[in-house]
């Protein structure tokens, strides 16, 4: 709570000192306090520089010393060498907030990086938060603090607005705030954190989740900095209601970086970022301009309940094009009720009343046929929102006048829903609807995905379940690495049912165990030296009886011997060979930014070829757990495509959810958990782990055993 | 030719009569008077309205007789009832051309489609053409000629260029022009073709390839009224290097329609449509907006042989989020070549010149850095296209100068390559870009995808493989359906292998056939009246053994007779039972747009589950069946995915080629074929068809045996 303090002065100060002011205007220590004159800034602007008695206009302080009182923020423009000596006369000054246009850190290699930590440390000793290094710094509309030496400004003035906007990159940043401003859309705050020495685009989403001036948050983020604090971050947005819209840049890496396991393999950075986001209610977006639209759509505050969309058009054809996109997208257009047909179609004998409703060009000599059919969408189709097509006809300064009488009284009536219109026009003509309450596109698709993005945050907002989150227990792992029995039995202490199997160290005893469990039975070696038994052949299928026990008892043994000498065997596993289930894939992999992640999959081609795995982070419930298997796009198979019966989807959902559990408690040591295949009986049947190897960190056992 | 003649003067008219000529600018008979005065049409417009003496101030004519010449076109606005004796009139008078604005046809039901049949076989009579009826009209802005009474001129007047539209839909295509002239593109002309009655949009994109004022060809289709034309249109608009774009609307009914056979199923209309038409060339889009982009950046006519993207920018993360997109769509950034990475990066150290190059906030201070990075992309990175971000940069009135300046002598330097911007900023400073020659666009990943499809064309004319279309000899069908051994029998002719087997109709036949081929075999039934004979138990796998196929033999004609006691039963398929390869499914379907159609997947759950597969018109030969095999998802399997041995992709293509000439040969009477499973053994090996369906037509057997 003190650290948000911190942030609050560091975004809304009552006075910011200026250390390096410079009365020209295009630099660096010259252009924040321009900008804060121009926008009328009401707190102190304290300009620090030596040389100088005025800096615009403005009494200059020779020393942050000299200072008249304690201000709230520092806006620090000196070169790379002179911060630290400012940091600390501010520390001693009282100052709590300092952000730092300075380059020259980080960004330059490993001298930087040292020089940065030590910033840190030093503004930690005087109870100072950072933003930046390498920031363009911050801005604050409704204040006019603009504590940034963007160029941006060059161009105009944000306008004041609830979107606001946190970025590690200072030009992408203050480019979603321009393309903002050029588009009408107004702003509360642009914070673009730089370096991140200190300060981080999660605490900068929180600031804005929990200010009051922000109700739509924008972010643009590289790397993830502080997993906890930015999930942590986004769940006060969501509770608050607060759609964050976010771009994680760095997608065209995935599949590049090497990973340690096979599991790890499949998922890369991006695809579990996006997986641990989108839990967490963040909308992920691609490009800038999806980004605005959406939260253009988001500011004005109207979340309705329903996600479903009925569109009303006075072009057949455009009718269409909207509906195929609301389908791609995943947008429901249910039909009107047969009764709400009749009732437009004896309105206009031609008209299309299903959905899209086409009030054909005939609108444009009545309007209240746009009126009647859109109401009969809100009242009788119910819809979440209603798009009404209306192209040039509603920029026609003729028809402005008689569409806005027609339709405001809907606008009123309907408070809790959206109405939107895809027009064309002059701007000025165009805000007139937008004053109404309209939305406003140009592009049909465009608003069918803006509206989208809005229409599931609506519905998540009302009808979101919040599963439990299971809580992990601390589990004990061995100290090497355990073989597949092993592994078997660390996973069966956690629920997590593999085939009857028993490890042997004689044939006979291999007999025995295959008798007792019935043939056919599978047979490997066990080794936690040798990952991959089937590739030296160590593994053996469909042994029938006795005599094929004992054979291949010894053709495993030989098998893994030539394969290499001083594998550590601990025997051979006898397991029932089960058969008539679905092979699937589940796995662990320990992800840097989020920790153990959960991956779930069919098997072979399904994970290999067509990458079709679901990922989450750990540890989650059985109903999150069944959502993740049944978003794969082969789920189908698990359904029971193809006249099959239905795999045991609530038994894999409880390993896989169990597994996760498993993984959050095992802590940093466990690197990765393989279960492939898990098979998947039919309904009521059950799942089982047919092979399991976990891989723990070698050199966490070495130190443990200091 | 003469066809061609009647649409010029349909589009370019040097005079036009408008029957039901009004006073009134806001009716359908006065609109496009006004609206040629008003854009100073150089040509004769006739007022025909027995009531008025004067029209707008123009002479006015009682009927089509008293016209005191004969138009090129007439534009005809009077009720549906009194559009045949207009028709009649006009021929009777020598006009070759008429649009028909009037609705009422096949638009409201039957015995509108009635008279609309009948208002063609008129206009035949006299040699006339016919646009509509239902049509907005047309436009054609280097001549000021507006045959069009759409509203959207209420809202301004297209800029002239070298942008032509043409769309079934009216107020879409309108909406389209509105768009462009909104966006300040140029268009040349706007085609609305309505009904359809006679003149098509392929008869209009054909005018458009052909005639000099359009460079970029823009359409909107729903249904395709005639799949030929349309194809011929198209390869006209390839062979004169004219990119075409469409959005064809209605997929969201993909699916939803009943197909006759198994492999129909997995087609759908939009998916065939899209298969052929990009084979033709043309780029397929979803939405406006994106077809606007697209037209804008090919209407520079600037079309360069790379298919390849260097980004420069001056914030890294503008340079990230755009290079992520550009791999989404597939659009290649090779890195800049060792030794000019090491000049740029001389000229400024913490540069990051890979690609994106990243010539940071540095370039605000130095503009020159900007020339040298744009430069270096260009002539030793060679890309196709370089994208600056400059976001507001650009936009700034203190910068644009300077940029300008810069930029000016590279774009004369080298002129067959792209320049774009992402830019931010008021319309008349960015316009001054696009005046130099330089693409502007506000969104890094519009401009991507932009000048993606660009790209694409400029490759596609420059290295684009001319495959030869291999002839379709006629085939001789069958008068009955034929069974599993006829059908391969007659498959056998065109070339297209199964494995080796034998129909045979006693048990001891079968017996011999066996030990001919080898153990193991397969048998089933042969019976035209049974189509899914595993279903019925009437297919028999892994027989080992004369005994067994003896067995075999028995159980296979009682499953048969059990199923169906009238079925006819023609003997038993003993065949050689191959092992070792990889399934796939071939296939034909007859599309009702484009007639017979190849479909190519891998077996069972790839098809059925994933919907993987790709299709093509037929005939193609073997170059192309190879593209369409290895354009799955799956295709990686083919290729020897999960440490297998490739398939024989050769054979495969062979295969599927041969089957295409088969289909195109087979003419009217071939519903479908399906070959399921089609066994692609290991590189070397060959392909064999190890089930062969061929569905005819049954109705046209009946009528032949008349």
């Amino acid at each position: 709570m003190t650290d948000l303090l911190h942030i609050d002065g560091l975004i809304a100060p009552r006075s910011v000192a200026v250390i390096g002011a410079s009365e020209d205007v295009t630099r660096i220590g010259g252009r924040p306090i321009a900008a804060m004159l121009r926008a009328g800034y009401a707190g102190h602007i304290l300009p620090v520089n030596p040389k100088r008695d005025t800096v615009q206009g403005l009494p200059c302080f020779a020393s942050v010393d000299d200072l008249p009182m304690i201000p709230d923020a520092a806006l620090i423009a000196v070169p790379a060498k002179l911060v630290p000596e400012t940091i600390e006369a501010l520390g001693q000054k009282g100052c709590k907030a300092a952000t730092l246009f300075s380059a020259g850190f980080a960004e330059v290699g490993e001298a930087g990086e040292t020089a940065q930590r030590q910033l840190v440390t030093l503004a930690r000793r005087h109870g100072m938060r950072i933003l930046g290094p390498n920031t363009l710094g911050v801005y604050n509309v409704d204040i006019g603090y603009y504590g940034t030496f963007s160029s941006s400004l060059d161009t105009g003035y944000p306008r004041p607005g609830n979107i606001g906007i946190a970025s590690q990159s200072g030009a992408f940043g203050a480019h979603l705030g321009a393309l903002a401003r050029d588009r009408g859309l107004g702003c509360s705050v642009l914070i673009t954190t730089g370096n991140e020495a200190d300060i981080t685009v999660a605490e900068a989403i929180r600031w804005m989740a929990e200010s009051d001036g922000t109700d739509v948050i924008c972010t643009y983020m590289e790397a993830i900095n502080d997993a906890p604090a930015l999930l942590a971050a986004l769940d006060v947005a969501r509770a608050k209601g607060k759609p964050v819209l976010a771009i994680k840049s760095g997608r065209s890496a995935v599949g590049a970086r090497a990973a340690a396991s096979h599991t790890a393999s499949l998922t890369g950075d991006a695809m579990v970022a996006d997986a641990v986001l989108s839990e967490h209610g963040v909308v992920i977006l691609r490009d800038p301009e999806t980004m605005m639209d959406i939260a253009y759509a988001a500011s004005k505050m109207i979340f309705p309940t329903r996600h479903s969309l009925g569109i009303v058009t006075v072009s057949g054809g455009a009718g269409i094009v909207a509906s195929d996109e609301a389908e791609r997208v995943g947008l429901p257009m249910p039909a009107m009720p047969d009764k709400a047909q009749a009732a437009l179609r004896q309105a206009l004998p031609y008209a299309s009343p299903v959905n899209p409703l086409d009030c054909t060009a005939q609108a444009l000599n009545d309007p209240s046929l746009l009126e009647l059919f859109t109401r009969s969408g809100l009242e009788e189709g119910g819809y979440g929102a209603v798009l009404c097509f209306l192209t040039y006809v509603a920029g026609s300064k003729a028809m402005t006048e008689v569409i806005l009488e027609t339709m405001a009284p809907l606008r009123a009536a309907y408070p809790d829903r959206i109405i939107a219109f895809c027009a064309l026009g002059a701007p000025e003509v165009l805000a007139r609807y937008d004053d109404a309450g309209i939305l406003v596109f140009n592009d049909p698709c465009r608003a069918v995905r803006a509206l989208d993005a809005v229409l599931r945050h609506g519905a998540d907002q009302a009808h979101g379940a919040t599963f439990l989150q299971p809580e992990a227990r601390p589990v004990t792992l061995p100290q090497g690495t355990p073989d597949e029995a092993q592994a078997k039995a660390l996973l069966a202490k956690a629920g997590i049912a593999a085939a009857p199997e028993l490890a042997v160290t004689s044939a006979e005893a291999a007999v025995l165990a295959a008798e007792a469990f019935g043939y056919p039975v599978v047979m490997k070696i066990l080794s936690p030296d040798i990952l991959h038994k089937s590739d030296i052949g160590a593994v053996k299928l469909n042994i029938a009886n006795a005599c094929a026990v004992r054979e291949a008892y010894d053709t495993i043994l030989s098998a893994a011997q030539a394969h290499a000498l001083d594998a550590a065997v601990t025997g051979v596993l006898v397991a029932k060979q089960l058969s008539g289930g679905i092979e699937c894939l589940m796995g662990i992999h320990r992800d840097p930014t989020f920790g153990p992640v959960a991956v779930f999959g069919l098997g072979g081609i399904f994970v290999e070829v067509l990458n079709d795995v679901s990922l989450r982070a750990c540890p989650f419930g059985p109903e999150v757990a069944r959502e993740m298997i049944l978003s794969i796009r082969s789920a189908a198979i698990l359904r029971g495509a193809r006249g099959q019966t239905p795999a045991d989807i609530d038994a894999l959902a409880q390993m896989l959810s169990r597994l996760s559990v498993f993984a959050a408690g095992a802590g940093e040591r466990l690197v990765s958990i393989d279960l492939n295949p898990v098979l998947a009986m039919p309904k009521g049947q059950g799942a089982f782990a047919l092979d399991a190897v976990i891989e723990l960190d070698r050199q966490e056992v070495a130190e443990h055993a200091h």
